[in-house]
């Protein structure tokens, strides 16, 4: 007998049908022996629909009303579930995240985990029922109700599992996997049967959108397999674990896929002064805004002053120049520059950590395909590029072949 | 500075015009210098269709889970209040029936408010805020969540006010008072300025629908006066208070009131064996079942048997059978019916207390015109019957007349 936390996204109880349909491979998975914990989404377009209310009301509402809003969603789609499977005959109850024990940070609209209290979730496996419980939420220590942001519900999947310490969690999803590439960008894209936490991670990060980022961390801190699979199909999934590098490498296998991303804004603040402590100055003012920073990169120095870039995701757009307004007087800094119209395409791989001259290799094939590099990053297992967005897919499929995925 | 609560149903704040228009109302009571806490119901026909979504999946979902699904309503309505209140320069902060200190004991979908914890509420408050909160919900010791019955909202917002020593409650509705009849029935009905707690109890009960008779008990016993208003104009309401009866009486007011309600169900027993005990059986099994019993009347003996008739609401009705049948066998009765084309017609009225003879003008009153009674039930300040429905409407406006009313 295992215990399996499964993890079903918001198209996958879209309405009273699909409920229906998780009911029952939930069921399946009882009636195999084991003990299951299920999280969900809201239904369908729910969230979006809450939000679209609230910005009717108000271009910019409190974050905190935000979470309070949100939140109601998940605890419909846990309360129709628990009834579907009681129809069926099966023992099963509800809970929120605050009655699952799932206690947050502080953060409005995008808190962290801090902990899993389990004793009730035990109590209640331990009663032979299933548990569903309310991704994308917790409450902090002071009873307020928080979301864990877009994607949360894959970080409350993983975060169960770890706290019960569950055999593996599920991620259903709509895609039966992850793949070399994005399949509707590159159709000769292939499932992966596996990939390292690391590979995923990078995956996630760069844009490939099966699994929320922050999931694969801590699945990776804890050591906790995750399985992603479909929801509309029996198909094996890929299955996101540690110990996959070796046999990978033994095929020298050096890329594993290739992500796109155009969810991104690329800032340039022109004429900084060059004086220590002045990108401290601007990058503590983001995160005190809760702008997360992806790339980042310093121009030489022209007259004592610098150009510093960065890119952040569109979600952050609509307060980067309140943001950066003042820090730019602070600073004594020219202007700054905002573009949408770039993207990013980045290579995944384990095998690079080995094998120098991978990024090379990918230079090599976008300047022989005519792309221009406007921004470089890498890390010990990707290489990511920015470029005009337009053509930037065609560069992710000259990228998929070059390195024969 | 006096210390509002306003109560606001779910026709009130049924889309965000309608919810924009309560957060006028309520910045209006706060210009004016007052603290306002307000509780809200679910927007429109939220809980009717979670009902009808869990209903869809089957005719019997288990109240636990309805809880945990109707719940979600008002948490929407409230931070959707919040933050329309916030957009037009209020502090405002929503709360649900937990962190509002709501405490209920442990029935589902009726629970009872045990205690209010009022600590956040005041703290919220002391910082200048207008605090909104979820009517309808609270949750238990254990911290499961409980609805607390239809009209429970009427409910929150007494045990709220009660709770803060408010100065007195708002219950704001779809009519702007407590008439005299119901006007769809007696056209010439009219609003009445003020009500004593008593008759507003026996009206509500009678179901003259205005407040939830468990508000109105609830405000009785602390002595807090209620409002009674519409949302859509600025009339004066009905003000429900302890202090109306000496100017009543002087005016020589027998009757302040004709209530009308076919949402009941009349069960008769027939042949209960005449031992003693045997009552308590039948009572006791339907009170087990949460099933409330309004009229009862024995009737005399027939070879030592008695025939039991007792009214419930329709509520009821689904279970009415279920719980009847063991009861039946094990009291060795001979049978029971159920019947549904009856109504209750009600005079109230705080001066019969020291008018004898009010019953016996009520029971001439409809004798003169042709009424059939069929159950007679008293109290110190009310008079009802149970008529046959058809017809029955029309008896409410002969007593309305024949009153003077």
């Amino acid at each position: 007998m295992a215990l399996i936390v499964q993890k079903f996204g918001g198209s996958s109880v879209a309405d009273l049908a699909r409920i229906r349909n998780v009911a029952q491979r939930v069921a399946r998975t009882v009636d195999a022996g084991n003990q299951v914990v299920v999280v969900l989404s809201a239904m369908g377009d729910t969230t979006d629909d809450l939000i679209a209310m609230a910005k009717a009301i108000t271009p910019h509402p409190s974050e905190r009303e935000m979470d309070m809003l949100m939140t109601t969603g998940e605890q419909q789609s846990v309360a129709l579930l628990a009834i579907t499977l009681q129809a069926m005959g099966y023992k099963a109850v509800s809970l929120t995240g605050e009655q699952a024990g799932i206690r947050t940070d502080r953060v409005y609209s995008r808190a962290k985990i801090i902990s899993i209290d389990s004793v009730r979730l035990e109590r209640e496996l331990a009663s032979g029922k299933i548990v569903v419980v309310t991704g994308f939420q917790g409450i902090d220590s002071l009873g307020e109700i928080h979301t864990l942001g877009r994607g949360g519900s894959d970080t409350s999947g993983v975060a169960l599992a770890i706290g019960l310490n569950a055999d593996f969690c599920e991620i259903y999803t709509d895609v039966d996997g992850v793949y070399t590439a994005d399949p509707r960008i590159v159709p000769e894209a292939h499932k992966l049967p596996e990939i390292s936490f690391d590979e995923m991670l990078e995956m996630s990060s760069l844009g490939a959108g099966v699994l929320q980022p922050r999931s694969v961390e801590m699945a990776k801190t804890f050591n906790m397999p995750i399985c992603v699979r479909s929801s509309f199909n029996d198909n094996e999934g890929t299955m996101v674990k540690e110990e996959v590098e070796m046999k990978q490498l033994e095929q020298e296998v050096l890329v594993s896929g290739v992500a796109y991303d155009d969810d991104l804004v690329k800032v340039t603040v022109y004429g900084v002064p060059d004086r220590p402590g002045i990108a401290s100055v601007l990058f503590c003012a983001l995160a005190d805004a809760k702008v997360n920073v992806d790339m980042i990169i310093q121009s030489g120095h022209r007259n004592g002053k610098n150009d510093i870039s960065f890119t952040t995701s569109k979600e952050a757009d609509g307060k980067l120049e309140e943001v950066l307004e003042p820090v730019i007087a602070e600073l004594g800094a020219d202007n700054f520059t905002l573009e949408t119209d770039v993207a990013k395409v980045s290579i995944v791989g384990a095998g690079m950590i080995t094998n120098p001259g991978v990024a090379a290799r990918m230079f090599k094939c976008l300047y022989e395909n005519g792309f221009n590099i406007d921004m470089i990053s890498t890390s010990e297992i990707k290489v990511s590029c920015i470029l005009k967005k337009e053509g930037a897919k065609d560069a992710v499929r000259k990228l998929h072949e070059y390195f024969g995925l």
